[in-house]
């Protein structure tokens, strides 16, 4: 069969899923939660469907095969994430998994080719945006998640990332333990399919781009800025200690560091998404004393990111002494920036090539649950599909046919993943 | 008798009247609510105990008198307001209305000596942030409220102005129509005592001092910068809308405005004392796409105020041109400086020689009810009492034996304004 006859598989997978998370506004698939489970049971249901065996790992992934296809040898890996961010979109994460499915239908369909056995993985809690921290489904499985990360604490619930993971059926001590739950060894490949959360390819007019690697961050989820509360009318300018106008100032500088840094050819993004004043106690008329906020910077580069980070702390410091306000650090948070694997690439963009798809190299800004297999020594690489309105916002938008056609090009590059051989 | 044996007697009410209001943290007294209404029912109950006629206006605030002092003459007023901010402290509108009702049980005790009859106020509704406008109590009272103020909405029950005053008893179709439910001709005066709520006393070892005029304001409550969400991985700087980094430029360029204003001395303080990304979508991985900020600045001087307000207005355009955002504004709020009476005032200041007490003349950056019977026409003055560590906060420290000072040269004024005679 032509995996492209699954295209209406795949419209109705999407559509379906689309509809069970809908939240009013966007696509909302809560990490360990409602919406997250949701979407994950649709899944196991379509796979049983369609003749697919699927199983948990301990790390509560779902992991989806053939039931002829030999579970010890080597295999080649597919895998996303189910989660979304909250207000999202439908395809950042799902299109991988979806991918990976159709692979699986057509290997079926189509029967053994002498290719190494397809595994395909959904993660859980890939996004950052619930418990403050990224990759916790394939960090679980890798044994990179430890203590500290187990209790972190959900956005609004407040719940453990511990009590949530156990209530979707992890096994919260294995990973404590940082007991690798994944068999590396079992890994010939770990292939990822990803919309582009970016605006290159659209620009560049390319419906599929080869990623060459991954943006490494730097976070903080919570920085609190400390100053004096006081009456807006009554305290004069040398009096104040500002935490609003100390954070603007810092937000500021930092914003100037960046372009300079720019203009010399560094590879660096900087965000602050999460800003407040503190709703317990901020009014108009008062100055503000705490002021909360999330940083986190991006680049390809290790000694980019804890260059911009040292000026981050100087230049909180020169603040501080300035104004009056001290800043208060929560932990510091990183991923480690990932190259992806020649070879595995090359294979990718071969399968591109001999699909007559126009391809570039476009390495990823986002994370990806693939930069954690490539630092975990495992051959990893990563197919991008074009996609509109960039993502984590409801208006992302992947166009169907191009989708098929990355699916093309994973299944050909899967084929070329030979069983018991590295590719 | 002295009124300063009335020591003990001021100490109660402001022990009960906070711990009654005690949230927790600090004061809450909220404009025509739970905490508010608390107070204002301890305080008819005591002035019932006192042998004191209480009575409700027809906008809900109370007005305290001797049974036996001629209703219909002109009559000299003391007010303040019962209200606090969120987390606020107990002395803040409180101590004026408690030196008022002193006065009163004073004056009772010693019998008619030919002063103007004495009316005490306790306002409700003084602080803005409750409903994101000032004086409501004493607005409403001279016909100064208008249906867009009756449609504010409470900060955190979403209610309107005009239910929450209903609900107290308010005549809210005499306010809507803006009708002077008070009688400007039967008030020969208006004094205040108010805490200091800035910084200036305690520096100067100041007890009291009376204050030659109140600062103005122009605010907004919620200005919306409006850029576009992204991936805060895959979007570079020279693409990003970044309502948050729009913002921080916003405040750190009227920052500088304003130092450059303080310099060649103008009066001017600026405050925005509630910003936030949106708590629906902000994310640690999403370029804020909104940020709601309030804005607020006060002077002595109308010109000050117009300036800097098309100052912001100007940098907003700018920041909007160059970062690819634009700026919502809601209903600009603003309250006119005000002056106070001379005469009055050299009452307060002959009453503090008389007393022994030293005293300047110092401004006032907090508003006041007494800022609107100035500019009604009503001969106004006020009198500061020191506190340590400002208001709008739980730390705000008045000394009871200060308060008592200020007591007596409230006493002292008071017996100054004859019956039937302008001071």
């Amino acid at each position: 069969m032509d995996i492209l006859e699954l295209k209406p598989l795949a419209d109705q997978l999407f559509a379906d899923i689309g509809a069970l998370t809908f939240d009013g506004v966007g696509i909302t698939r809560d990490s360990y939660g409602a919406g997250e489970s949701a979407a994950a049971d649709y899944l196991r249901r379509f796979a049983g469907q369609h003749g697919l065996d699927v199983q948990c790992d301990r790390a509560a992934n779902l992991v989806f095969a053939l039931p002829d296809e030999g579970a010890h040898a080597p295999a080649a890996w597919v895998g996303s994430h189910v989660d979304s961010v909250p207000q999202g979109g439908n395809f950042d994460g799902l299109a991988g998994i979806v991918a990976g499915l159709l692979c699986l239908i057509a290997r079926k369909a189509q029967g053994g080719s002498g290719a190494a056995p397809l595994r395909v993985i959904a993660f859980r809690g890939e996004e950052s945006a619930w418990f403050g921290k990224a990759y916790l489904g394939s960090g679980a499985a890798l044994g990179k998640l430890g203590p500290d990360d187990l209790a972190l604490k959900h956005r609004s619930s407040g719940k453990t990332l511990a009590d949530c993971m156990a209530a979707v059926g992890a096994d919260v001590e294995a990973i404590a333990a940082q007991q690798p739950l994944f068999d590396r060894a079992a890994a010939a490949a770990y292939l990822e399919l990803h919309i582009e959360q970016g605006p290159v390819m659209v620009a560049r007019k390319l419906p599929l781009a080869v990623v060459p690697g991954i943006r490494g961050n730097i976070r903080h989820n919570r920085i609190a800025c400390l100053g004096e509360p006081g009456h807006s009318g009554a305290v004069p300018r040398w009096l104040r200690k500002d935490a609003m106008f100390a954070v603007a100032e810092l937000i500021t500088r930092l914003d100037e560091h960046w372009k300079v840094l720019l203009e010399r050819g560094t590879d660096l993004v900087v965000t602050t998404g999460v800003v407040s004043t503190d709703p317990a106690e901020h009014s108009i008329s008062r100055i503000p004393g705490k002021v909360e906020f999330s940083f986190e910077m991006r680049s390809k580069s290790v000694d980019t990111l804890e260059g911009f980070y040292q000026l981050l702390r100087t230049e909180c410091k020169a603040i501080s002494r300035d104004r009056g306000v001290h800043f208060e650090f929560d932990r510091r948070i990183e991923s480690a920036p990932a190259t992806m694997d020649p070879a595995l690439s090359d294979l990718l963009r071969g399968a591109c090539a001999g699909a007559g798809v126009p391809m570039e190299m476009v390495p990823s800004g986002a994370g990806h649950d693939a930069a954690l297999f490539a630092n975990a020594g495992i051959p990893t690489a990563m197919l991008f599909v074009r996609n509109e309105h960039g993502s984590h916002n409801p208006e992302e938008a992947m166009d169907l046919d191009d989708f098929m056609l990355g699916t093309q090009v994973m299944y050909r590059a899967l084929e070329g993943i030979r069983a018991g051989r590295q590719p």
